[in-house]
């Protein structure tokens, strides 16, 4: 077996870890959004499940096939459990590292969910080449967007921040991939989920927005 | 026939009339959060129908069986009329009782929603143990939070008042009898109601809410 | 053939067309609705395609029938290139007729959606006759509502304006048509779009609205 080619049954073995580690991130990332709010662990865990699952079961109700979370109860075990432990455990963790980690689990999520959408769409063969990259960048902030919905915050789709612009090249790079060298699609997935998640940490740590041509509103007299 | 025996025929009609019941209720409350707004009669039958069907809408949309209110159009045209009923004579109703009301009628489609939809997802061994759980809640407050966030207002997820707990205890309950007591079923949707029903009840009568140790926040630094 | 007789074919091409035109108009006026928002390019074009999509996706959803926009392609480019094209082209226009071409963009996609989806939903003989009706309204204000929850503005269900009641009266209209009258299905159609494309007009002109006995609230002591 050549190093580079990876069998159909390790391909689904790094796709389910990946949604496994994207999983816990994103259950990780709300719990911790809601210390501020005050939730209790009823709401705790609520909110950490449904922004865990939430982009996931938008896209599988979309394609029409059943939810993943019924299939495999794995990933709403994690959830449940991540989620808890991230409630009983956040007081250890020094409030000014909060956000931090908060922005941290959820730009890896972000990554890892986008990159195995895209997988997913493709594989069933569903919109191409148009839908493995919408369904990609609302998988990865479907949750998100039902968990601030849910908590009447501002969603990420009006963020100033370099935000949804990573997650799109990174699904385009994967559809390129896809069509262009299905051979590397492992090690394409794995340096997608890379690009991704450096690009995101690039604009949270520098603070990275467009520039001022990309952007509406200010051309206007 | 034992007496605690109940027959198939016999528990489909018991769950169309809770259905029923539940659907009323839901309406009329929705109609009635929607006074201070000064919604026209347009907008209070929508916004009555969305209420009252909306979380069942989610939950089978989620479990990709066809929407309930296509099978039998009872629900809707029971939706419509409550709705209707409530807009036109609401204004015999003392304003001081308005929230009261409101709250009665919520409680009581919130338990019978969460409960009924605890047997179909059970019935349809989806996703079992934890599906029928997180859709009896989901189905319960689904349409709410479809309510709350198209009109702009705080969803109950972060209510203080003690909210979701009750009806996740009387799901997990629910869980517990189809397990471990399917004989007791009907008897036990019954008692599961009204636990849910009682506790949402107390908790809004003498403002519960969870102690401080069970929430966020507080305990940090 | 008689004048008024349109074959299948023709009625699926008047079908496919409405459905284009309402597609580009809502992109436009998504895309010019997020210029104050200052989005920027891929805000944009999500923002366009989102609420052009939107709509007819829950229809789809909630019929258990696969979304068309993954069924013909057309859609999703055509709601690609109609709001880059307004992301590049709206500097051209003159900042007062900015709202004004929004609110004209809106009402004439809101029609054309409205009526076609009465058509699909009664086509599926899903839910007659209340489904179509409400399925229709949710079709031409779903994509705008999606819209609106995501940007955290208000919805369009408690506008003052004469909103809804116009789209509901169009589609009550359509199913009218199609029970009695399906032989001027086609005229029926482009009948009922003109109609409720021409009250929301005169609405949006006039500043319409239900008069006080239609609304709650002012009743009440």
């Amino acid at each position: 077996m050549d190093a580079i080619e990876i069998s159909a049954a390790n391909l689904t073995v790094l796709q389910f870890f990946i949604g496994l580690a994207g999983t816990v991130s994103f259950s990780v990332s709300a719990v911790l959004s809601v210390v501020r709010d005050r939730a209790d662990v009823t709401a705790a865990i609520l909110v950490g499940v449904i922004t865990a699952i939430g982009g996931g079961t938008i896209r599988d109700i979309t394609l029409g096939v059943p939810v993943f979370w019924a299939q495999d109860m794995s990933y709403i075990w994690t959830a449940i459990a991540a989620s808890l432990i991230t409630f009983l455990a956040y007081p250890l963790m020094a409030r000014r590292y909060l956000n931090m980690a908060f922005l941290f689990f959820d730009a890896l999520a972000t990554a890892m969910f986008a990159i195995v959408a895209v997988e997913k769409v493709w594989d069933l063969n569903f919109g191409l080449p148009v839908a493995p990259v919408l369904l990609g960048v609302l998988t990865a902030y479907g949750g998100g967007i039902l968990r601030d919905t849910m908590l009447n915050r501002e969603t990420v789709i009006m963020s100033r921040e370099l935000n949804v612009l990573p997650v799109l090249l990174g699904c385009i790079a994967m559809v390129l991939v896809l069509e262009f060298a299905p051979e590397y699609r492992a090690l394409g997935a794995v340096a997608c989920i890379l690009f991704v998640f450096g690009l995101r940490s690039a604009a949270i740590y520098w603070k990275l927005r467009l520039p001022e041509w990309a952007m509406m509103g200010g051309r206007m007299k």
